[in-house]
């Protein structure tokens, strides 16, 4: 019935037993164990699963049993008359801490039938997750996160099943990916020292939990597996991102990038993985900017300035009419700024360059992407000087991330056969513009691969394939990991970096050929 | 702290943990998991016991560690600041169908610091456990059941505990070995197949189950383990005999006789084990005979009858006026009855020879021990011939299953090195006496071994070292268990046994010996 290739958390096995006689009169929970023992070793019988071989004459001693993968070994976790038709279902999730993303799969066919996206309703108390982790300080804060967030959880669950005609009884395996923080959110465990030197988390390793204990509705005995973190600022959502990628598989040297607010980075093959994270800022996102939003119809994605007529283009979200700038669009601008000469190596506005478009708001200078007559709110969508500023500085410190870890293993950007871009709109983000402010190294472009919802996946594979729980701390475990608040080099190489594209520009080649090529000396 | 020879199912150590630092900002979970890898292996740290982890930094990274031995790996039940006194109890039950008997063992100490028995609440559906097993089948009888045990559990512990100043709380674990049936009412699992044809158990071996799913109180994550049974008829109870005996360790061939209305034997060594149990009747047990009794203050325990004189003299469990016998009473009565010419060896009272003490009784003979100006309750207490009848069929049912097993391996019983004798009344028994009527076989009196309650003492066995679970599976594994039912030499060689004390007397050479002293030829 099962491919031999898949090795899903929960199976369903089809038995038929030997019935009892004088001269076998082994027990219920003997013929069962005995049953199942080739392929499944010693397997546990709990009391739920065990009350219901009190059937096995009636079904004539044929079955269904529901085998369950909980540490390290097979659980039996349910059984019918072979001729009832069963559901398996589990749900990956990816525990953003602004979208959570549910996987519905059919663990009997190993097919993912739904994917939906949710808001994380502890937004509530802060886009920030640092005022998340006040908030969970203050009298009953963490019991309500908790509380909200399986709330979406159970919501989402009943949803998405009764649309495949299944109840909450058919889903038995849940699994988590998040930062660390979502995490002990979703545990109630207290995050205060996530935030504060020296970065403690609660918890590394989370051992399968049943579902019931957090509230979560599954079957009796359905388990939720979350993620294991590195460190506070090194989620379970990258170590889904690792799996998701594979990198930890190959021989060549790989590195992954999610980029966020926390910029997070592991480099390594089969053999090695350092890794390292660091706080970007939230320019990058988009958050932070005068006219930033998130990739929500009518956010600017695609931006580009022709670099002799100065004529903008521009391509929103679902073609609505434009209200703002997302991630990858900001960085599009910026991109195409500089190389227009609009912006200068230091991030300076250039009024002179484009007065049509220049405008002063507060004293200082900003550049009009879509005049007020052109967007969906009448008024101008733009980025000012200090957006700018915080751009550099957000692509600044990422890029010396990077650096910093290339650095501590001895090799170039060169040596690295393939990045792989994560992250909310790491998917979305064009290289070549990336490459262009300086904010990723100068390689070919084909070396970079988007890796959409990485953390998703990697939930997915869990579901897919219960040896991936062994392999996720092998992976972790051989995580060398930087902690950047140590790291003196930080802030030496931060300073070259908060140029446009570097103030080396031996390290930014095929911007110095386009500058050239444009007339643009440096 | 603990002896090392001490390898109780509960343990507590005292840890000082490295206090985290930024070159070492491992979690709290992790930071303890290392701390306890050297002794305890890889542990599980489930969600109740990872919540107390939060209050690491205000123990300053010392901590009292409860671990439990859970399914071949230690569990982190729970932790306190360092500082605190912490109690870890265990309590062993023998589940009998008539009393329940408690142990509460400091696991600190290893020592037994309480025993108590109470009546087994259930006997008011029944004193026959089959009465019990068509009430189970009834309408929501076997919830009743299980209800009415657990209560006597939970009053028994509360008791207990209480008395040592202690809560529910600091008990961790409960081991129970019972007969099968006792054991599927106490986890509710329909018992019907029990007592039918082919004797099918729901559960040879049960795994481990939190306390509190079958209703019972103890710490939040407190375990029940329940000793495996072999058969229907061949339960927990005797395996905790084998451990308690011993007899699976040595290299002399050793027997266990578990006395009751069902005789379960057990002859081996540490090489081979052959297990048989059958229907010897309830008469030996007391409770169907008309002066019969439980062993109770009153209850004739001991009697012996001058065989010249034919004076009696008998001893009463605390020395009360007699109410009627009980088990040894019996045997040592009807030993004396044989011995003094007052039973035939056809177990046929002789009138003539003791016409003061005999008496008739609805038309049938019944001997007088106590006539009625001596006893309780004003009423003679006597044995008539119906009563005499009932207990030569059932020692001489329990002779044939004894002479079936060692036939079954063909050795004979002057091989056999010890006799273990347990049961309910197995210490009380005189081995004398019980040759003398044939019930166990004629070899030097100090073979035999009283077990005591060996059932209790190997539930006492499994707390004191969580290797005994393992060692319980392993000398199951290792029964070659007789079908009584289906072999036909049983019937054939019961015919021979249904004399006093047996047909074939050169099995029996010292009571022939003894006969011919007393001038009393067969």
């Amino acid at each position: 019935m099962l491919d031999k290739k898949s090795n899903p958390v929960v199976k369903i096995v089809d038995l038929e037993l030997t019935v009892p006689s004088l001269n076998d009169n082994r027990s219920h929970e003997t013929r069962l164990r005995t049953a199942l023992n080739e392929e499944f070793g010693k397997v546990l019988i709990p009391l739920y699963a065990l009350k219901k071989l009190v059937h096995l004459p009636e079904w004539s001693y044929r079955l269904k049993v529901v085998l369950l993968y909980s540490n390290n070994v097979w659980e039996v976790v349910d059984c019918f008359p072979v001729d009832q038709d069963i559901n398996i279902y589990g749900i990956a999730i990816d525990l953003g801490s602004t979208s959570v993303v549910f996987y519905l799969i059919d663990l009997l066919t190993s097919k993912v039938l739904e994917t939906v996206s949710k808001p994380n309703p502890q937004i509530v108390h802060g886009e920030d997750i640092l005022d998340r982790i006040l908030f969970a300080g203050r009298g009953d804060g963490l019991e309500i996160l908790q509380k909200e967030i399986v709330e979406l959880f159970n919501k989402t669950f009943n949803s998405l099943l009764t649309k495949y005609n299944s109840s909450i009884e058919d889903l038995f395996y849940i699994s988590v990916a998040g930062n660390t923080t979502m995490c002990h959110f979703l545990f109630a465990l207290d995050p205060s020292h996530l935030c504060k030197e020296p970065y403690i988390p609660v918890v590394n390793t989370f051992d399968l939990v049943y579902a019931k204990e957090l509230g979560i509705n599954t079957h009796p005995l359905g388990r939720l597996y979350c993620f294991s973190n590195v460190g506070s600022y090194f989620g379970g959502d990258l170590l889904a991102g690792i799996l998701a990628s594979k990198m930890h598989l190959k021989e060549e040297i790989s590195m992954l990038i999610d980029v966020g607010t926390n910029a997070e980075v592991v480099l390594g093959n089969n053999e090695w993985l350092v890794a390292c994270a660091g706080a970007a800022g939230p320019a990058l996102e988009g958050g932070i900017l005068a006219c930033g939003m998130r990739a929500q119809p009518g956010a600017i994605e695609r931006v580009s300035i022709d670099p002799h007529t100065l004529k903008v283009s521009y391509k929103t979200i679902g073609n609505a009419l434009p209200k703002g700038l997302c991630g990858s669009g900001i960085i599009d601008l910026l991109s195409a700024l500089f190389l227009a000469g609009l912006v200068e190596p230091t991030g300076k506005l250039v009024p002179s360059r484009d007065p049509a478009r220049m405008i002063q708001i507060n004293g200082d200078w900003a550049y009009v992407v879509a005049h007020e007559t052109e967007t969906a709110h009448g008024k101008p969508v733009y980025i000012d000087q200090g957006d700018i500023k915080n751009l550099v500085r957000s692509k600044g410190a990422m890029y010396t991330i990077l650096n910093v870890v290339i650095q501590s293993v001895g090799i170039e950007f060169k040596d690295i056969d393939h990045y792989y871009v994560a992250g909310a709109f790491g998917s979305y983000i064009d290289p070549e513009k990336a490459i262009n402010i300086g904010m990723l190294p100068d390689v070919p472009k084909d070396r970079f691969v988007g890796l959409g919802n990485a953390a998703g996946e990697g939930a997915v594979q869990v579901l897919l394939d219960y040896s991936n729980i062994q392999r996720i701390e092998s992976i972790k475990d051989s995580i060398t990991y930087l902690e950047m608040n140590v790291r003196g080099d930080f802030m030496n190489q931060l300073t070259g970096a908060l140029f446009l594209p570097h103030t080396d520009m031996s390290r930014f080649p095929s911007i110095a050929k386009k500058l050239k090529e444009l007339k643009r000396d440096l």
